[in-house]
């Protein structure tokens, strides 16, 4: 379904050679330096030799939301009625990632990947940017059963296939991910644990905020969860884990990752859950972990533990925990920043400086 | 010289209902929820009532530079002309500082703060943004004796006044400041060495990135520095420090900041050289504390120690170790996120979600 090529690294020591000769002492940017090579080396695909020019197109982000059947069990701060009301929220731009997206200039859509219960006309009809891809009305309890079926696996890694190539026609240069779904922190940390086979302690965390009773039980569930897999499968089949465990916004936004890898753009990778997707994207295929830059460390435990299994320097490190996509709506100016030193900054012989 | 009026913190419950009115979780915003929480108190200081609406109006970096005689010894990366061509390279926007400041809309002044040759009156009028505010020609040695007198210290803070209340009249109520000055790391560590009581290994760093020979050097040069001084008289008198140990550049920026903290508007500090004079600027008046934001955490190590000793967590930590206010213009756009989210973000009740 996907075709990603690993990415073509000859132009590394090209790349590095045009950092090395900026005015600043070496190295002196820091993470900023590995930002601007990966970025580079991105848009550099297509050529022998490294691009002149560094680019931030039309940066989007897409926000993915899902339900999730598991809240019922009260494992949440908030009822699954929330989801659909958060997406009403986006749609009338009062969210915080709508505020993000708005003040560092992120073009933003939103996806009905599967809620309880689908807008009405008139509510679609509020925003432009909404789009309708339900895959269900929230996935099953994943404490019980298989979050979905096949069918669901393979027509969800296509919306997300869909709607990704829709916006880089459009000329975004940049993926942004972003997701609601009260509950769908039990599904990231239950793909967590399958892969990581670390305890349910360090896989589990309080989400949005839960108190501790709620968060004994949310363990329990998702080591039930983890419990009903055969470990083998887990290990050689990842449309296996996503069946089992995903989250209809989590299988679209694999599909999303998979996609712009496969176009060969760079995805700037959110908290917890948009983590778990690109985990799983991974998994698929590992070429996929050179488009990614993962924003932040949120401040969810179990998410350095994922973010250690992709080998991830985050960039932010702000306590967020929030989801929506605000910690890569909040990292994107740093995108900006490295590709303008890259592009703009004066070499040491343009500039008359003695090394 | 300077009036500086204790923050009023009368509105800030008002601002943490505000806050948590939001529709997000409780303190799901991190960091951010606390830059908003200062960033408001510090404009709704001649109200009661909390300001609606928070403002990042004309965001500007000063960088002052200044040359340090004792870069002659061998114990920087470059050679004193660096600073003068860095200057020169800041004029011609060719510098991490100007690209950084482009990409996040930030206006730019420079000032000569007293490097050792002035600019030509041709290379003045590259840029309308340069300022000539000479103390000298680089301060002394400071392993040797006074860095300047108290003249010069007097005519700098006086300097730094001028500037920030020109570029406040302008319309700006976020300072940021940056600084650049080969050897001037060796001013800083040997302030914070000063005031910390700590031994020269925890003070002194790579800076640039200098090798371990010239470290050692380094070492033993601020050990002089510091040990030249009367403790007594570091304890009680700020002004001596600055006196001893300060650049021409780190002298202006204290003036700069108790400037901007009378003014009651908001700085964003950068690193290691920028601490350095908000520390003096502090024990010069504790209540300036509340009107300033770090920026990030450097590389230097010794930041983490100034850090502490400013009650300081930043907001970025990127690795970096090239000064110039990089740290700060790359953080400014979570200003204006805070700002935003503070400002525009639905709460529970106008979006119609239920808690």
């Amino acid at each position: 379904m996907f075709t990603i090529n690993p990415i073509n690294k000859n132009c590394l020591s090209e790349i590095q050679q045009v950092i090395d000769t900026k005015t600043k002492p070496l190295g002196a940017l820091g993470q900023l330096e590995n930002l601007a090579k990966q970025l580079t080396l991105i848009q550099s695909q297509n050529s022998d030799t490294a691009t002149v020019q560094v680019t931030v197109s039309k940066p989007t982000m897409i926000v993915f939301a899902g339900d999730h059947q598991i809240a019922q069990q009260n494992i949440s701060i908030a009822p699954s009625d929330v989801t659909r009301q958060m997406v009403l929220n986006f749609l009338n731009c009062g969210a915080a990632i709508n505020c993000f997206c708005r003040t560092n200039q992120i073009d933003m859509k939103v996806v009905d990947a599967g809620i309880i219960s689908p807008l009405t006309l008139e509510e679609k009809t509020l925003s432009d940017n909404f789009y309708e891809q339900r895959l269900g009305a929230g996935i099953n309890d994943i404490s019980i059963k298989s979050a979905m079926d096949e069918t669901q696996v393979k027509q969800g890694l296509l919306y997300g296939k869909e709607i990704v190539t829709d916006v880089i026609n459009q000329g975004c240069n940049i993926l942004l991910l972003g997701e609601m779904g009260i509950g769908n922190t039990s599904s990231a940390a239950a793909i967590l644990m399958a892969y990581a086979q670390k305890s349910v302690d360090e896989c589990v965390g309080n989400g949005t905020g839960i108190n501790s009773e709620q968060l004994n039980v949310k363990k329990q569930l998702v080591e039930k969860a983890v419990a009903r897999l055969n470990q083998a499968t887990v290990l050689s089949d990842p449309l296996y884990v996503l069946k089992e465990l995903a989250g209809f916004e989590i299988v679209q936004m694999v599909g999303a990752i998979l996609t712009a890898a496969e176009q060969g753009i760079a995805l700037l990778i959110d908290g917890f859950i948009v983590t778990s997707a690109a985990l799983i994207a991974v998994k698929i295929n590992p070429n996929v972990r050179d488009y990614l830059i993962f924003a932040h460390q949120s401040n969810e435990n179990a998410h350095q533990l994922m973010l250690a299994m992709l080998d991830a320097k985050p960039l932010l490190n702000l306590d967020l925990r929030l989801g929506e996509g605000t910690g890569a709506a909040l990292a994107l100016p740093l995108l900006r920043a490295a590709a303008s030193f890259y592009n703009d900054m004066a070499s040491f012989e343009s500039a008359g400086v003695t090394v």
